[in-house]
């Protein structure tokens, strides 16, 4: 047998990941992206831990040594606003790969590349978004890509604690698209094209261990939901998954949430590309 | 000067490694077999703290995602059976770099191939595994493998608390193949082609410092050891070594452990080549 | 757009990162060196804690395990001595990439270097070094490296609490260097070609933050100072910086700290070829 063929579009150029919070998937797979089009990769997997930050530097500090050593930054920060400022200070291509509770927008963009593809179009379609949604960024972004496209519908389905807040209730609105909430996760499944669900996050709960476990467990995709759903709808999820998706309902074809992990992964690649070499 | 010449044959392949435990020596080792042959790597230096696995996703999970980034995955977990749970999810090759207490298949492989390299012959030999044969899963690995071997005679020399436990003893018996406990390092020594010494592993005695100190130090490789063993015997060791065998063995010919160090590489080197390519 | 031309000559070569202590800098300083010429990493971002040390393994066992699985290394320990230790052990290149309190020589290498790009020469420079002169090895370092030069002249000027020790002082003079001490900032760098600066290193001062406080702050480097600087002169930096240089220096074509930073690749690089390919 002989070498696979893959494209060495990238060859000789080098990205840093700059990752002050762990996150062992969005890394992986940036890294993943760039060596597949045959680019070098520099890697932290704890910068916030393991670095000059920890004797006090500032990130803009960091940014320029850092943009030194390599041709594009992949930066995961704690701090909402972060990724803004790294590319503001360098002379390089700043990729944010999630800045806290601010933005993860690769996920959104591979969240609407995922429909587009499970469901061939994008104007036109329903989604319910389930789950934490006062919490995850996701959803967020997400809901804020969504109202590019036309005659898009929005159902939310949350525990009260964790409702989605109205700043983007807000710019839905104020962009024409249609959303209402609601409580019956059933009703929802069985109109949308789309149910993303996500997961409740513990970590954002503090002592609260209460509110946690009242929130977690009230709204789950299981069989009786497949059940209600229409043949061409899809199940995501940006993973980490727990309990709030059934284990038995993977092997469903309309549980579309593993490709869309493996899609970030495509739209990485296109994104190093467009950024390194252009359009 | 110029290049020096490398296999390229995985080239275009991209390795995964995926540690829940800390072991840089089997990672460093899997990794550079990997580069030597032109291939790449993804890596996660303590997979258990900073991955989805901390927030509570399942193992399988986190194979679906990380077998879409990657050719091959080398795992290395604190539990024992997980790397079969592994294989058993993914559709890419699954390498067991070591499951807790479980097993810890290619260190059994690159042993026997350095009895190989060193004595010439599996068939007939004399084996004595001396220290921590309770807690020592290579030995374990090791007793099992060369029971596919004819007229191999196995000595177990170890401190009371920490024997070999009857189920590899019961193995060996029903093989066929000759063993016997003894107390005597220096008689076992005089007869045998290996004298394979282990460490005391002090992390799973717990709070049992008293015992802890009683099994260590009982059976030394040292330069008496060396004088009654034979001049094509060896002495073999998986590493890391503490004071088992004294530094001043290091320089005789017959140390034979930090060679062996060396055959995991052309063992891991070929059992990607395997794995990946075929045949 | 097609793939940008970089040097591969040391393609199929592999240097192995050994970094006990944290330094997210040195490390990727030198890893990018590495691969822009077309060599592969072996990477440890924290040697000390995920490795064979932690069971009680010798640095000597370490070393003579990681040279069978790569080419060159670069160690980083938290011990005076241990970089010359694993190079007396070692039968493959190792560049210390700073030993504890002990030395940094590819620092000073790449301090001298920026010294001579930035001034144009290195005999008959003025350079005052300032900040913490008793805990940074740089400056020391520096200093040791200048004294091979001809009509160099040295400045220190320093808290009482972290003076420059008397082993340097002694070895200037023997050399015939120059020096004195000085509490007036302002009046050095009206005359210095360079004005090293140095952070106030918390780390070393346990729990005397009060003398800490006391020595930070004293001397910074600002706008005043920078209007007495000459035209041709720089300040310079080994970074992290705190706040001993203020932000609105940065701007000035005199602030070298960061093209210094640089020059660590361009040093890095130069050595890893000379070291795998000779002269």
């Amino acid at each position: 047998m002989e070498n696979i063929e893959r494209s060495q579009i990238l060859k000789g150029y080098l990205m840093a990941t700059l990752f002050y919070e762990p996150s062992t998937r969005t890394r992986l797979s940036f890294e993943s992206a760039m060596k597949r089009l045959g680019g070098e990769v520099l890697t932290t997997e704890n910068a916030r831990e393991f670095s000059s930050a920890a004797k006090g530097e500032t990130l803009e500090d960091t940014i320029r040594t850092v943009e030194g050593y390599s041709d594009i930054i992949v930066m995961r920060h704690f701090e909402s606003g972060a990724a803004k400022r790294a590319a503001v200070t360098a002379g390089i291509p700043v990729i944010n790969a999630g800045d806290g509770p601010g933005e993860h927008p690769t996920q959104a963009l591979l969240d609407v590349y995922t429909i587009e593809r499970e469901i061939g179009k994008l104007d036109g379609i329903k989604v319910g978004l389930v789950g934490d949604l006062a919490n995850g960024r996701t959803v967020r972004s997400l809901a804020y890509l969504l109202a590019k496209y036309k005659d898009v519908k929005i159902y939310f389905v949350s525990p009260e604690v964790v409702k989605m807040k109205d700043d983007i209730k807000y710019y839905l609105t104020s962009k024409g698209v249609e959303w209402e909430e609601s409580g019956d996760l059933m009703e929802v499944a069985s109109k949308c094209d789309v149910v993303y669900q996500t997961r409740i996050q513990k970590e954002r709960f503090g002592e609260r261990f209460d509110l946690y476990e009242a929130a977690r467990g009230k709204y789950i995709v299981n069989q009786d939901v497949l059940k209600v759903m229409q043949e061409h709808a899809v199940v995501m999820h940006p993973l980490p998954r727990l309990d709030e998706i059934t284990v038995d309902v993977d092997g469903d074809p309309r549980a579309a949430y593993f490709r869309q992990a493996k899609n970030g992964l495509y739209i990485r690649m296109a994104l190093l590309k467009v950024l390194l070499l252009g359009w």
